[in-house]
């Protein structure tokens, strides 16, 4: 797109504010700032009233202006998981960054580098699980000239139980903090163990026993550091799914969910976890009828506005109705119940998306409304500032 | 992301241009030119060997350079799902684009609208399955001032056997054509008969079936209509997967391939049909092994880069690996038999996505590589300029 289309779409958008939830065009990301606002306390005072650090992961929104109001509410920073959302937060105002990821890629090292060099303002960290990401990383900001001791955070990941990043838990980990201690410019900021695969799990017994695993990871690790003489000085790692099993462990000093903020049809499926606050739903995608049958009706919302990697969309209004995946650009209602009735054509439907992440990242804008979905207004625009940030 | 940040990564990815596969940073949409300019000449090959109109689907691709160049090799237009689709490719030089789907939203006909009054130099074209829609956009058309009679081609849609959008085959298709009629701005430009779900049936006989159902339909209508005295000028339809059995019908003047010119792993797993050239893959992610166990390579993409729906990604290179998907930014590799090899740290890994349409969606540019994934070099960088245009 031309820059010139973009910023007239960008206008078109931003045009909205102060109007009516009518105004605006379909299909559309759309945030109910009372919920979202409820939820972002929520989780503040879950965090505040455990004693915990709390660093929402920005991969969820990808928004500098979000991410800022976290902070604004008692968050320490935010995680992302590439590069270039790092360095796009950054752009955006962001003070306190961690990459929970494993960075090893000399081009983007030497990116990340750059920016530790010309932002002093930021404080940034990383996540390691080999000796040659820990290489190359002090590597790329030594040659960015930055030197100052301990002026870069690094975490070592620790496979918490999902078999993907991370070493293993105990002696190769230690190993690795070693490593990260030789190097001045590097500071041993702790370990990094989060359990991606353990958030989805349905039962609130199951999810407990993941992480019951995690934790054992952890203390495994710790052990062997102490072994070494090195203190933990935090552990990091948990998700909207499991962070009141982390916090209930007090072995993790930091939690780490996204998804609270919105809060998904993926995650509003899981049974809830003793203790843990509950999340509204906070993100919607508008819709509206496109055509009509008498056995369905047609929205104009397929998988090109909202993510079906975990699940289709729920819709939240009207009530009783079922969505059906129809591909790239269509859904397809129909009525729950026999004498159920359907919307008409050019109706409004609100969809819950069933993933918030990838969903988000479908999209340029979100529109901010105050008020309620039915009778509210359109009280600002965010920016997806990291969309498509994939390096 | 601000326009500066923006300018900065187009930047940073135009630079490429003349540099090898090497320097293009990961993930990223890859295009081999060479696969995808045989592929170009293979569809129009088929088309001007069946005296057939081509009008290759823009909403693949999103793309104006690739529509001029589809143009340019014998299409004689292209077809988007989407009005802001269509504003783009206006935008980027496309003369010709046919909204095959349905637009009711009485914004989004303004839009359209004034676009037609202000760019006399394209042809354009929508799909209608509802009286609503047909009123809709006559009056659109008249408040920006468009009237110059048949100045605006409509296609009637028929519900092909998807049982997604299109009206009823037979007396209600006509008596929609008879109310295009009553409009003197609006021409009749034919039907519209799309059966999108065929195209995914694996077995030739059962896409075969589908396809035939779809034909009686057209021939239901267009004996609906000639009863009334009215000509059908064209039928316009036809994917990837099917284009071959509406040629052999002798129903269709116009398909509507798009995957074809990209070729993706769901379209691949598809039994080929008799007459039909083959198609080679010509769209890859380019991916970089990000963390190594002794049991698995993890790669830097997950489903923030290649769109998941359809089934996930095959590798291409190296040989002889198996993708599972683990999340959105990440991929799980695995040998695929006991004495496979993995690759490395930092290796590149060439991804074949499942299903191309939602994944370029996901990017902001393509990166065009001449001579080969393995020693080719950077031709040209592809904006995806319809990209997020939802509306």
């Amino acid at each position: 797109m031309s820059e010139a289309a973009r910023e007239q779409r960008l206008r078109r958008v931003r045009a909205l504010v102060g109007r009516g939830v009518d105004a605006i065009d379909t299909p559309a990301l759309v945030v109910d700032l009372d919920a979202m606002e409820r939820n972002l306390q929520r989780m503040a005072d879950f965090a505040a009233g455990h004693g915990l650090r709390l660093r929402p992961h920005a991969k969820m929104h990808k928004c500098a202006a979000l991410a800022r109001l976290q902070m604004a509410h008692g968050a320490v920073g935010v995680c992302v998981q590439k590069t270039d959302e790092a360095l796009a937060l950054a752009e955006g105002g962001v003070s306190d960054i961690y990459i929970s990821n494993q960075v090893v890629d000399p081009a983007k090292l030497q990116r990340l580098a750059q920016a530790v060099q010309s932002r002093p303002d930021v404080r940034w960290a990383v996540a390691v699980d080999s000796a040659t990401g820990i290489e190359r990383l002090a590597t790329a900001l030594t040659v960015a000239g930055v030197q100052a001791p301990g002026r870069f955070d690094v975490f070592v990941e620790i496979d918490a139980g999902q078999n993907r990043c991370g070493v293993e838990p105990g002696d190769a980990a230690a190993a690795l903090a070693v490593q990260v201690l030789a190097r001045p410019v590097l500071r041993f900021a702790g370990l990094q163990a989060y359990h991606g695969r353990a958030q989805h799990i349905r039962d609130a017994t199951g999810r407990a026993a993941a992480i019951d695993l995690a934790a054992r990871a952890v203390r495994t690790t710790t052990e062997a550091l102490n072994r070494l003489g090195i203190q933990v000085p935090l552990v990091t790692g948990a998700g909207s799914g499991s962070f009141a099993l982390e916090a209930g462990s007090g072995l993790w000093g930091e939690i780490q969910p996204g998804s609270y903020l919105f809060m998904d049809a993926d995650y509003a499926a899981n049974e809830a976890l003793p203790g843990a606050p509950v999340f509204e739903h906070a993100l919607f995608v508008k819709s509206q009828v496109m055509s009509r049958s008498p056995d369905r009706a047609v929205v104009d919302a397929g998988h090109k506005s909202h993510a079906i990697d975990s699940g289709l969309p729920r819709v939240a209004q009207p009530p009783g109705l079922d969505f059906a995946n129809s591909g790239d650009e269509h859904g397809i209602l129909r009525p729950a119940s026999p004498d159920g009735t359907l919307p008409e054509l050019g109706e409004t439907v609100w969809l819950i998306p069933g993933h918030c992440d990838p969903t988000v990242n479908l999209h340029d804008v979100m529109v901010g409304v105050r008020g309620g979905l039915q009778q509210g207004r359109v009280e600002r625009v965010f920016e997806v500032d990291a969309r498509g940030a994939l390096g």
